[in-house]
């Protein structure tokens, strides 16, 4: 008979993330350990506790979720716990910290439903961000050409520099949409735009994205209105408006919920799985082709 | 299938109550998530964590129970969380910091079985602190003529100001009860006493108790001696003591415990359910008639 | 039907043990209830939290699980909890903060495998530690002549006086283990060597080991190198080294993990089990016998 699957949550937040919990809960984790102002330092003991215990086929029965609302804190825990492994004596991890990696995973599958992202020039707003960064990683996989966009044009830079140095034959532009014109310029000619931008603010107003001819699809990411985009809709899933199929952040929510949850049954397929944004991504288009 | 019951525990207190953790269990909760030190602001995060993350069809199986040693904390949970809904977006809260609803609601119903409460004067001794206010609230809604004792008068009749204004047509009468004479005045033509005050006070003599002959039943909440009621002992359930039916603490602790399990049961039969004490005490209603 | 097996976890640390939680679910836990940082005047709420929720009949099936990486500090907190006793309304608590007890148990089950422990002499290395003076303890119970050791010869003879007192029939003796000399004097007629020290010191080189002519088992309960017996290796498990049977932590990681699983189920068989260094160690004989 098998063990329980085993989840520890690691959060550098006050309270560890009960929507994470829950989604474990769902997800068939049959017990959930939660731990909540998780420091890196704090991590080995944790890791360790998790791996000495059970057995190395049972191994793959326990696994770790990284959580929290500052993705920067969750990579420095990744980085703590894969520190922790000793060969074969590991187990599985998951990175979800701000829900980014399941965000960014289902706004660039939101795009690949309606342009060939090989083919396509993408824009993304508020690029610098953690959900902005991810994006470009996984577009830049896919082949796509990609403008990265902030408001500082030297942020964009310094963005394109590090995601370049990761992703080979990544093809990547800075640009700068600090105003009005600028967001224009940097639309014009793009299939693709996707927004990253933090709750409340519109980065692309209606009628500049309704005079972007060659735009096919936009995916907004921000739930808390204003939009980033203007015109989008929380809820829209493929809605047509001015020739561009819109998306809200609740109509990329369901797609973002299954990757979650199928990402943390994939945790107790092997004890050796490393989720990061990469990883997330793919898990999101086995879904998509399977479904 | 049905999903999996979640029960988040919300406390203010440095760790979350074990008393209600076990009752949560025993109540058919399928996984309990307990958070500790919880302030207003973060309630939030908390709940839409657990709202946002299954389907309205699914609501119902997620719930949100507010304890910690302080009722006004408690209190102040509860409304933080009652903010975060939005329309049929909800999940359903029982707020029982300090077992103040269960207890009031266990206290009131002894009460009841023994003297029609619409035709009763009742006396209720510590009436300003938290479990007193919530005997007086529901015994001036069952039609009870209520008796709201203080050793301060100036705050009892801050109380019955107070509820007057929330319970309509509430017969209520400030009465100070500083000394033994005092006491004893309060006690004169009254059908029915619950002592609400703090361990280890005796706030009735046994001999004033005794010389009331209007008296039918004496209800103690106190659980450390000496107890508030002379003469009652803890483990008393409706023990004939000079012609009062007397309970003490212990004596009302089972119809408590089942009032509680009963009310964490129903939290997970819709979404949309506000237990306080009124919602409580109806439900140890339908328990003692069914019973 | 009976009730879920709920363990309260009380844990001193600034995150209660994954270990300890991993153990527990292996361990058939039906709910762990995970409480960190706990100090003793905490540890009343939680274990009347525990206590008064469950009828007498019920009460074995809620126990206390006491850890954390300060032995010292988890005695305090099982003193406290035995405190909160009311004579037959009480639950079963273990303590085995930072592994103590199960590992001191371990230890002298793996000595006592080769040699007779009444007719033996036996030395215990770092013996002032907590791991050391449990394996001191319960090697004196067995019978054995115990040579308890320390750097400071000082702090051996108070090991030795505290012992004494508390076995009837104590047969120790303390030792001074500051240089290569002492040792090798110290080692002379032993049959059976335990070193209990900290993480990384050799408190037995190997040749003086080789040159011990009597020595017949070697136990070293140090998991990180270099360990505390030369030539000793974490996996071995009654490996014949130069005429002595040794045995590394790893090697006695095994017995360890069965008598710690096996002394949480023995806490829901009753509901008044206080499960310390003597009762977890008859736990391990009776897991040997039946082996």
């Amino acid at each position: 008979m098998s063990k329980p699957k085993i989840l520890l949550q690691l959060d550098g937040d006050d309270h560890a993330s009960a929507f994470d919990a829950v989604v474990a809960v769902d997800s068939q984790v049959d017990y959930l350990l939660q731990y909540h102002g998780v420091q890196s330092e704090q991590v080995q003991d944790l890791i360790h506790g998790a791996m000495f215990t059970r057995g190395p086929k049972d191994l793959h029965r326990t696994a770790v979720f990284i959580g929290g609302s500052s993705v920067a804190h969750g990579e420095q825990l990744l980085t703590a716990a894969t520190k922790c492994f000793f060969g074969p004596l590991r187990v599985s991890v998951m990175l979800d910290a701000n829900g980014a990696n399941t965000t960014a995973a289902a706004a660039v599958l939101a795009a690949a439903r309606h342009v060939d992202l090989s083919q396509s020039q993408v824009l993304v707003l508020a690029a610098t961000g953690p959900v902005g960064q991810r994006a470009v990683r996984l577009l830049a996989r896919a082949g796509a050409a990609v403008r990265v966009a902030s408001r500082s044009a030297q942020r964009a830079a310094e963005v394109c520099a590090k995601i370049e140095s990761a992703v080979a034959g990544a093809k990547l532009t800075a640009v700068a949409t600090g105003d009005r014109e600028q967001v224009a310029t940097a639309l014009d000619g793009v299939q693709a735009v996707i927004s990253a931008g933090a709750a409340g603010i519109e980065l692309l107003p209606a009628d500049v994205r309704a005079a972007a001819t060659a735009l096919r699809v936009a995916v907004d990411l921000n739930a808390v209105p204003p939009l980033g985009i203007g015109g989008v809709e929380f809820a829209d899933q493929a809605v047509d408006r001015d020739g561009t199929l819109c998306y809200g952040a609740i109509g990329v929510g369901g797609t973002k919920m299954k990757i979650h949850k199928a990402a943390i049954a994939e945790l107790f397929e092997s004890n050796d799985r490393i989720l990061d944004a990469e990883e997330i991504f793919e898990i999101g288009k086995s879904l998509a082709t399977s479904a």
